[in-house]
């Protein structure tokens, strides 16, 4: 089954939204990906629509930004 | 049990991200607000931090703005 994956960056908005998401979805339905610890990570990120952090890749592939924290580029550094 | 209120006005941007939101949570715990159709709402919505929409009111009563479609005040009119 496709998983959701979240993807952020450990900023502060970052880590509110993901207690958020993962209080409201079954975490083991989700993969959480630090894309500043996992740089190789978010050139897949960028392909599937992300623009910016938190965001959540739905399992039909679509990406909801939620709220704000960085932009990929920033993140890329 | 406090629900996730997830606030839209009917927008493209808002229609998807209802549609990815419903599909994650379960719907029967969410209660889905059209702020243009129920503008007496819009006041309850800014009161709780909601500044544009699709937006969702967690249970814990902290607001994910997810992408965004519209400020409130452009459906406050």
């Amino acid at each position: 089954m496709p998983k959701t994956t979240f993807y952020h960056a450990g900023c502060p908005v970052c880590v509110d939204a993901e207690q958020e998401i993962l209080s409201l979805l079954d975490p083991k339905n989700v993969e959480v990906v630090h894309l500043g610890e996992s740089k190789n990570r978010i050139d897949e990120a960028q392909n599937a629509g992300v623009q910016s952090v938190p965001a959540l890749l739905t399992p039909n592939g679509n990406v909801l930004h939620i709220n704000f924290g960085a932009f990929l580029k920033d993140i890329r550094g």
